[in-house]
């Protein structure tokens, strides 16, 4: 898969460690409940998912390309958005709901958590796909996104074969890895040693 | 009520200004979907839980307290929890629920919001109880308790008179107003134009 999706670099040699270890990744899972119970929801969650990735990315970019403040951030800051840019990210935002939904997360997905983090940043966003847009994307909406990210996911997990219980706790289990890898982001927005 | 209960300064001139305003708030409030329906939900919200915020908090602090790595931030780092302290911001805990069901949320709302923020960083933490503890919470955890915060409300929110429908769409509310919440927290956190 790895090859198939230009920009998409998880387990490449190249990246940099991660400034978390698995030791910070448990302490967190603490924090919002994860469990090996969400390990398997989220397993589930991804056969479920496999078959609609196309309407949820279409549900998700609609959700941004109907915000002029959101979809800014595939602009070059002048109301033009890179159209190429969109779909390379596209693809692997399609990826990436694969790897939410594969762990247990090691220290290999705490690297590439890191990366994903980066290229939101103005260290990184644009050099993986040379775009032609805004340098950052701010704080604010990468946290504000787990809402909508959350959210949207249920109806697309009821449309398995699963019971209403089964269905409630792939859902949380998403939850939870959401706000996990959102918290994971923010790494390197935040000023040192308070993150 | 604001007299009552010992550092809670919501509306206080002697608050900065927030570095956001009323603009911000409309485009975060548009990020996770809030809108007026969410505002009466809350509201009602308010009502059901209003005779269970003891219970609420009692939920929390065991949390807080049954995880060494998170009841720290209340201890002096040597394992001495400073009791008065955690007694003193309980009492605001509660009022924040109430406040937190009680949109529309304005200019003096998001002052509030910031000083929050402030108090869970080295710029402000312990000062308003002039408390013996570690000086600054990790924005790591500030983020990750979106999902604690969010999720243990439900069964509280199930115990007052609503349908499985209105349950549901308080429950959304609460998730939409914790997630924007917590993004106004994190600003004191992050690097200078990044937020
Ligand atoms: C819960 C919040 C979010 C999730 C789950 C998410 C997910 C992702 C993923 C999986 C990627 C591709 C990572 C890779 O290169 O392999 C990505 C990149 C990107 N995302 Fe997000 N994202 C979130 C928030 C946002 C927000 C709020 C915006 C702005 C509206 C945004 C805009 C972008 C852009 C422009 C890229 C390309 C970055 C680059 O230049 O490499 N994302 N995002
Ligand atoms: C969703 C996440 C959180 C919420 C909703 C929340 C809520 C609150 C509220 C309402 C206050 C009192 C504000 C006031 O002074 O009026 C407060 C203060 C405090 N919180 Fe949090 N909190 C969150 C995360 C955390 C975390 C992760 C910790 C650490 C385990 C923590 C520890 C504290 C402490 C120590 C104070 C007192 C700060 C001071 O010295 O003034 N909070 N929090």
């Amino acid at each position: 898969m790895a090859q198939e999706i230009p920009g998409y670099d998880y387990g490449d040699e190249s990246l940099p460690e991660a400034p978390y270890d698995e030791e910070d990744l448990e302490k967190l899972q603490a924090a919002v409940l994860f469990d090996e119970g969400d390990e398997e929801a989220l397993r589930e969650a991804g056969e479920v998912l496999e078959p609609q990735i196309e309407e949820i990315l279409d549900l998700w970019y609609d959700f941004v390309g109907a915000n002029d403040h959101l979809v800014y951030y595939f602009t070059d800051g002048e109301g033009n958005p890179d159209e190429e840019y969109l779909d390379r990210v596209r693809a692997r935002f399609g990826q990436w709901i694969r790897d939410t939904c594969n762990p247990p997360y090691d220290q290999e997905w705490l690297n590439y958590q890191y990366e994903i983090g980066r290229r939101h940043t103005r260290e990184k966003k644009n050099r993986t796909d040379d775009a032609d847009a805004v340098s950052h994307i701010h704080a604010r909406y990468l946290i504000a996104f787990i809402y909508p990210i959350t959210a949207t996911i249920r109806e697309f997990l009821e449309n398995g074969e699963h019971s209403e219980e089964e269905v409630e706790a792939m859902f949380h289990a998403w939850f939870k890895s959401i706000t996990l890898q959102v918290t994971l982001w923010t790494q390197p927005y935040v000023r040192a040693g308070d993150w």
